[in-house]
């Protein structure tokens, strides 16, 4: 298998590309797309970067049906001297493999993976835009698509990875945000596949999202499944608070997911000999910290966001208020030398980074 | 939108039909498949009849990434005389919008889906088996469709239904199952999608079954998401117990499906003067009414397996034998006069069956 060599089909034409200093998140893709399957028989097989295009799918596909599926996200960045980087894709790959066995979807060759990372990069190196705060967004995804709508696991799956220029995730850039604390929808509960990047995760989230929009605020906040009472993740993103000088995320117990940028906020934190606390946080005791005046920072953290300051929870009706609705002094220092090490303008002191040539 | 007229485009070749009396669940399909599409400008449109066969979805299709799809089944008969029945579609319609909602999915006239029910069934009426036990299983379905892989609802959908000629689901037939329940795993929470028919419950799920099935068990029964406590479902069926002579099946308390096996159960049971209570049951009570020898019977209940008679529970290697591991007495009865309604052998007292001219 991890020697199985990747062919590769090059497009005969190029796409146009959008411009770097106005792109959305996620609609524009690569001229190139990877492609592997699976079956029984053969294990994984036939990796392949082929041109972009449409996908065929038998209407009984399983993933059509019972969301079979489970995907990853990285970044890529372009340093001042033209050069491809991609930050911590081997973490994003064992994710994968985790993922992979919650969902009862085959273990995949991580070497394999790896490489057609780096190597559709390299080939859509030109797809990177070079406007502050944007990226090539990677996009590893698996999905069932054995044709049969018995409610059992898919014999057969695809792999694939798509590439998309991305600007800034959040409209707002790095301006704090006003959080809705959410109290009757749960994202996730302990012994559910709320530690997977899985589909249905996401899906189940929308209808929160859509209601707290219309509200007015930018994300949700959700806390745990069983007693609506410990704060588990912000969006899609992990959370950061700074109580009284001591940085505190919610541990991963079970049903939070295993953030890449959250464990590289840690290594940070802990390198700078700032104290950092994984545990459980009550929604309550986050308020009377800020009733006290102890709650002096919050940002949430992940790869399309990096890390976006809060300025505002709000837990019925109750508004908190977080340093006066402007970003701390220590999430604009996480922002900086995270992005600083992501683009190359700061010293990569964990050796996060693989550069491609 | 209800004005709108099917187009119908006939199949110029016949597919071989499977042996009615070997049929797997959900392998085979027929010759036609029904599409309708959703865009924000023009709402759902060209509802159409089609000849069965791939799709093609762009590779950043939200489907493949996040889960948002629900699904609805239910059966058409052959009955006697060769005339085709189709059992309470009205309420699978009923439910796909419910599921919809819950999914930020746009609602759709339930008119025309019924209307595209009962003309693909006419259309395809050879394909329903006619060995005991068969049926033509109709699965509509809806999946997000927009080429966007931002984490927000999606702008385009795709309504499709499909065929599949299927025997009986459980290999047992009426035969009593064993049932592990599990302590570990949860399929869903209050405030989660546990009642919306959507893909991620299903996949979510997948980890669980093949857990139990290695250990011999036919399928798991879930306990409630918070506590581990309460009984919610049997694999993907809803849930029935006879103590003391009264019928008891978990309320539906924001996590379990509403069946409308499940429903039509209820509904005879009061018809017949059996005292029938919809509310929470804990397994802790479950057990005590077993050694106390009040457990007189159980059984599962779902469009696929319509009634399925449980023999064994075990739970934390404690095993609860039900009614000698035989099929009880009403189990029986209300499997008989289910699938008699179905078939058309039995009475239609409460107008259940829609013909199919």
């Amino acid at each position: 298998m991890s020697n199985q060599e990747i062919k590769v089909t090059l497009s005969t034409s190029k796409k146009e590309k959008p411009k770097s200093d106005q792109l959305p998140f996620g609609k524009y893709f690569s001229d190139h797309m990877f492609i592997m399957d699976y079956k029984p028989e053969l294990g994984w097989y036939d990796p392949r970067i082929v041109p972009y295009g449409p996908i065929e799918l038998d209407p009984a596909a399983s993933i059509l049906h019972y969301g079979q599926t489970i995907f990853e996200g990285m970044k890529a960045y372009v340093d001042k001297d033209g050069g491809a980087r991609i930050f911590r894709p081997e973490m994003n790959v064992k994710r994968l493999n985790r993922s992979n066995d919650r969902m009862c979807i085959p273990q995949v060759d991580e070497d394999i993976v790896l490489e057609a990372v780096k190597k559709i990069v390299s080939i859509d190196q030109d797809w990177i835009p070079n406007a502050p705060g944007t990226a090539l967004y990677i996009r590893p995804y698996v999905f069932a698509t054995e044709a049969n709508i018995n409610v059992v696991p898919s014999k057969e799956y695809k792999l694939m990875i798509i590439l998309s220029p991305v600007g800034a995730y959040f409209k707002e850039g790095l301006n704090p945000v006003k959080i809705a604390v959410e109290d009757k929808y749960v994202r996730a509960v302990p012994g559910g596949t709320g530690e997977a990047k899985t589909g249905g995760n996401y899906a189940g989230s929308f209808r929160v999202q859509e209601n707290v929009a219309k509200k007015g605020f930018s994300q949700v906040l959700w806390l745990d499944g069983a007693e609506h009472k410990y704060i588990e993740e912000v969006g899609a993103s992990n959370v950061f608070f700074k109580i009284s000088g001591e940085v505190v995320t919610p541990a991963l117990t079970g049903s939070i997911l295993h953030g890449v940028t959250r464990d590289s906020v840690i290594k940070l934190l802990k390198h700078w000999g700032v104290p950092v606390t994984e545990r459980r946080i009550s929604i309550e005791e986050l308020y009377a910290a800020s009733l006290e005046g102890q709650l002096e920072e919050a940002f949430s953290s992940g790869t399309a966001a990096v890390i976006s300051p809060i300025g505002q929870l709000t837990w019925k009706d109750k508004d908190l208020v977080i340093n006066d609705n402007k970003i701390g002094e220590l999430t604009q220092k996480v922002y900086d030398t995270l992005t600083g090490i992501q683009y190359g303008t700061e010293e990569d002191v964990f050796n996060w980074v693989t550069e491609i040539k």
